[in-house]
């Protein structure tokens, strides 16, 4: 394989080829763009639907629900979470020019250590440590926190202020009671949300690692007073605990040696493993980091974030929380409403919350980097793997003449009816439509030559191994098509 | 069957059922609610996605791709679509209370006919007709536009103003350039958007039927200057051309008749009857209704709605709607970009668009709605679709006790490697259990009983014939589990 010269780049190699293949590129350019806004094109689509049915899966195979709510959520919701209250940006505003930029980029951009940012909330401390604003250079007049929710102009006066949920766990929170009725009164429930999250970001850059409208996918576990879940299997992770020290342990030796102390948690951080590897993030690439005390969120007690390397900087892409009784506490508050379960004994309790949280941008940013490698200089191969691909197969005839293009045309007809999710393509020569379809990670590609015409085979192309099968046509024509086919297909001849 | 005494009844006794059962109700009840928005379930969401999946395999397989936008859209784009100047509702003001109420839900309300709603657009107009205050009665003061799209409180300065958007479909347009690019230069292209969109009703009421967020499916199908689609098969469906007269034609003949216009059009209206009747409507409660004059949208220049019955009344799930020229026009005007495509000969030209826009809130409500009945009083079945169905299948063992829970546990364990979307249910007696799963559509029930036990096998029950058969449980363990097993089952004996 071509060596990378470099892992400072693979961000930008992936938004590149991302937005010339039609994965994603910046929302509204023909206004000018709004920064912290991408939209999915039609490969992105198709891998980001892949990926979530793979979440979406394992969570309905551990026994989970799903729920849906609004994106618009009246104040109420957010005075009892405390968002309103506590979720802001500090951000300090320049002098000079006015502009406002967020104190932890500051930071970030000027190489001081993140830990050290209590230091830095006022004016006076950026200025004296030579922070200036990088727009014009001047000096910062004053810091001031920035809500990161977004306020609806509610016009009819129906209802008090409207926001933009930050996330979608409110919605699971208020609807504990419904939940509870559904699941007969019984405990442990994992309930999960897919959905948009809006957060008002003060100057969000890098495609996808930070956007102001973004689709995730919360898991509230609300659990039980007797033993819930254990981690089962004996697959090892890297784990990264507030001491500092990296371990690379099963999730269930990590709770006996008191590293995760929670069987609870060690079973979630072990589900998120399985899903990041089968949505195609190479496992050299995770690992579980504990938060830092004060970096915990004002709801939750303890946090392992799932990151993933990116141009050589760890990113979060899962969050799993553990967020004590505190929503539900404040919920019961606020709205009056009795939000407890009860245990075996009939005493009445409020169910303690751990909540493993998908970011599916970053996700599938990370699923594409992970892919990514190159045969030859130029030579790109996402390999992605079959369940993630955005196509599951390319139709090709190996010429246009001699009715190859209407006999690929007549099967590709009749294979989208068993499997919708292929693509056909006539254009450019045959090893030029290889090269494309490896670059967007399509599993198989199936040529109609002339020995299709006499016999009714096929060739089938393989992504990875670039061997290649003859088949007879039909067996592609099979329920589930050649994803399920495919089981039976051999390589390594 | 038990014969329904009434049609008038059917939403509230399915959306009873909703709330009871777990498909949907109303959001945020523990504070209140607020009017216009929704909750889904956990049944609600697999029914939901599981309608979302048969639309997005058929436009699939007519060779549709997807794009997805955000729901925050800048003013530039309302701008330009032409929504922030005329997308409003006229609403009443009461001279006592203040309340606004929606003209047009005043008249329906005094069982006014709409299409005299020219007449009442002054307060003088209802006064003089005798159209009061529905809250206390009072006179109307005045009349008044109320822009139907939320805005957002921007806080930043970075940008203008902005927006939740009200459809999907201009994310497609503004990114047409993108898509042409992604289509090689050829038309027609089918893109297509699913995601919710945003309308600031008045007073919204009726469950799942007039909603301020909404599931909306957008396709904007681009035409090249030559033939594009044609109407293929000979299903009959109902027409209700403008000129009052209902039909009963394949969309070819009515295109032959000159009743629908364009074959294009017509093409369209046989791709939504078909979805329409795959996720589970049955036929009779369909039509397709033109648009008068007067109730075209101002992007529109015709319009066909699919229509279904639900309550006695008509009501809009799908319109098919001859965007023309308008949308690319104005944003080749308003953003300065060229969104042209070629002709043969080379010539520019802005592509014609046709719009199938889908809101899969109604037709959720609508295939529940379809697919209930009563066998005998009391006893509710929901003949779903088998692929529509939120579960595919329940396992149940016979009883508790002698192993049959332990089997059936493993059984579901195992099965749920082939196919997540089954359920377990233990609790009460076998017959209960059956009539739980008949009123929430489960296609099977899989019964391990005493048999099971000596032979492994299990009884699997139909729930529309309610007759059941014995097979071995291995057959259930294959690939696609008991949908794809059950094309093999014969329940006729």
């Amino acid at each position: 394989m071509f060596s990378l010269k470099s892992t400072k780049d693979e961000l930008d190699r992936i938004v590149e080829l991302a937005k010339r293949r039609g994965f994603f590129w910046p929302s509204f350019s023909v206004y000018g763009g709004v920064s912290g806004f991408y939209d999915y094109g039609p490969l992105g689509v198709l891998l980001r639907d892949n990926i979530i049915k793979i979440w979406k899966e394992k969570i309905l195979s551990i026994g989970g629900i799903f729920i849906d709510t609004p994106n618009i959520s009246p104040e109420e919701v957010f005075q009892a979470s405390g968002h309103l209250e506590r979720f802001y940006d500090l951000a300090a505003v320049c002098a000079s020019c006015g502009s406002k930029f967020k104190v932890e980029t500051l930071l970030q951009d000027n190489g001081i250590d993140e830990s050290r940012y209590g230091e830095f909330t006022t004016a006076e401390s950026l200025n004296e440590n030579n922070i200036r604003c990088p727009r014009c250079g001047s000096k910062f007049r004053e810091t001031t926190n920035l809500s990161l929710m977004f306020e609806l102009l509610s016009r009819y006066g129906d209802r008090g202020n409207l926001y933009l949920r930050p996330e979608t766990a409110q919605g699971v929170f208020v609807n504990f009671r419904n939940l509870l009725n559904f699941n007969r009164d019984k405990l442990p429930i994992i309930a999960a949300q897919l959905g948009k999250g809006f957060r008002n970001e003060i100057a969000p850059r890098q495609a996808l690692l930070r956007l102001r409208e973004f689709y995730m996918g919360e898991v509230e576990v609300y659990l039980s007073n007797d033993q819930n879940f254990q981690p089962e299997s004996k697959m090892k992770l890297k784990l990264l605990p507030r001491d500092g020290v990296t371990r690379f342990l099963s999730p269930a030796s990590a709770v006996q040696q008191k590293i995760i102390r929670d069987p609870n948690m060690a079973y979630f951080i072990e589900i998120v493993y399985q899903i990041l590897l089968d949505v195609g993030i190479s496992p050299e690439r995770i690992r579980f980091r504990q938060h830092r005390e004060d970096e915990l969120s004002h709801y939750s007690s303890d946090c392992w974030d799932a990151e993933v390397t990116i141009s050589g900087e760890w990113v979060e892409v899962v969050g799993v929380a553990d967020r004590g009784t505190y929503d539900l506490t404040r919920h019961q508050k606020y709205s009056g409403f009795d939000l407890t379960s009860k245990d075996r004994q009939g005493k009445k309790f409020i169910p303690r919350v751990i909540e493993p949280s998908f970011g599916f941008d970053r996700i599938l940013l990370a699923s594409m980097i992970s892919s990514y490698s190159e045969r030859k200089k130029g030579y790109k191969v996402l390999s992605l793997p079959k369940r993630v691909s955005p196509y599951s197969a390319a139709i090709l005839p190996l010429l246009r003449k001699d009715g190859l293009r209407e006999w690929a045309l007549n099967l590709y007809s009749k294979y989208k009816r068993v499997d919708p999710y292929a693509t056909f393509d006539e254009s450019g020569s045959i090893g030029r439509r290889y090269a494309r379809q490896d670059e967007i990670g399509t599993p198989y590609c199936v040529t109609v030559d002339y020995d299709t015409l006499n016999n009714g085979t096929v060739t089938v192309r393989d992504r990875d191994s670039t061997k290649q099968i003859r088949i007879k046509s039909e067996i592609l024509l099979r329920d589930g098509g050649i994803l399920t086919a495919s089981k039976e297909f051999d390589f390594t001849g």
